[in-house]
């Protein structure tokens, strides 16, 4: 059964060689309602200019990269991620997507209370703004530049040291793909889904941080995956995320098109 | 510590740029003592080369490979793996290491089936031989192209249906360093690590699949991994297995050296 495309959220960074305005323009002119922005995009006016093209916001990217060497430098990334707090806000999303960081000296666990810790630290700031924080795991390839959190069942025991309410997961199929406990995890995220990712898995994979595929191009079972994700009560917008600089060759209505056609008909 | 060159194997894959005899006249004037060949590099007179270089060969890579489409293919790929059953007899090593093999449709856990049905149907065989079956999960990256066992704690489920002495696992440094489960998987792993394999993370990845960096030039914490898998009662040859063409350009005496110095300081 195809994908009912009003769920369909455009993922800014698969259009990162496009302005803000031309992306939302983009996605109001080919009927997509929903859109995901990066921080490193916005600008002066930017909630002004997403609602002007009537789109709603499922998300803001990203906050995290939490580990760092030093109390002083860990203490900026909390501002950083206050500021992205109230960006969220500003935007009128309740969705802060955490990207938590690479070990910034090879110690992995480390690190990983340092994930905590900022998440702890970050909380109070959050739930003031009615912002909740999605941890999103990434696949493990993205370990050194990325992320520490790198499996679902890491994300979840992460989440469920906190309220629901303040703290859940966003799944990205393409990080979670590989996972054999995958059935297992998505049926524990009951009630800490707050938002689910698509692009597929090129073989081979052109590159490691930005080869990824549009829906249907590789070998991920979508279907299988949203299955999982709403068998868990996930019934929320589903952004299309496909990081590869390749898609700046493609025209815009081209692409825009090609993401539609591909939702209704891969996810 | 430094690590006693004793336990020092140089896995073939490392120089595949050279012939089995060079590869072992190599190891042989750096003195190295173990040698892990990998089966597209036997000939005739295999055994005999590496015997004459006065070598122990720590294991045999690789059989696995088991799903397929197709009755008549599977039976195809258990005939291959009781040749190299017979081939690791032949080079007097009791290990055969196990890269498990793609999905060849996507169909990840219909692969993981065909997967364990292989492990079955090989076993008796390998048995008779008393060749030892070491399952190594891969990296989840290589899971399109090389193998559907992409954790320790799946190669573990999986070894664990049958006997310690028919099947265990063999834990790669590059394939496990980002599960947070590692410390926990490790501690179960006793009684069932038939091999070790070091090479380092590099950060960035050059390539998927053939992307490794010599120990010491990435970021992987290889003495803490060490000190897992010893703590898990493994004290035998740890193979040195660095994935990259680049180190073809080498001179030889300068690759083995290398190896040598990193394997003592950096493992």
């Amino acid at each position: 059964m195809s994908l009912d495309p009003a769920r369909l959220s455009f993922n800014e960074i698969t259009a990162d060689h496009l302005s803000l305005q031309a992306a939302v323009e983009a996605c109001a002119a080919s009927g997509i309602g929903w859109f995901g922005p990066w921080r490193h995009k916005l600008g002066p006016g930017a909630a002004e200019r997403i609602n002007a093209a009537g789109l709603r916001v499922s998300s803001l990217c990203r906050g995290g990269f939490f580990p760092a060497t030093g109390a002083a430098t860990r203490a900026e990334r909390i501002k950083d991620n206050r500021l992205a707090v109230e960006q969220a806000t500003e935007l009128g999303t309740d969705v802060l997507v955490l990207v938590c960081g690479p070990a910034p000296d090879g110690d992995l666990e480390a690190a990983r209370r340092q994930v905590l810790e900022g998440i702890e630290t970050l909380l109070p700031h959050a739930a003031e703004h009615g912002v909740q924080l999605g941890i999103e795991p990434l696949h493990p390839m993205m370990i050194a530049e990325r992320s520490v959190v790198v499996t679902l069942a890491q994300a979840l025991d992460l989440a469920e040291r906190f309220d629901p309410a303040g703290v859940g997961v966003v799944i990205d199929a393409y990080h979670v793909w590989w996972d054999p406990g995958l059935e297992a995890q998505t049926e524990r995220a009951v009630g800490r889904i707050l938002g689910y990712h698509v692009s597929d898995w090129l073989s081979p994979t052109p590159d490691v941080l930005a080869g990824r595929g549009m829906m249907g191009d590789g070998v991920i079972d979508l279907p299988r995956i949203r299955a999982l994700v709403e068998a868990a009560g996930y019934d929320g917008p589903i952004e299309v995320e496909v990081i590869n600089p390749a898609l700046a060759e493609l025209p815009t209505a081209e692409l825009m098109s090609t993401v539609r056609e591909r939702f209704e008909r891969c996810c």
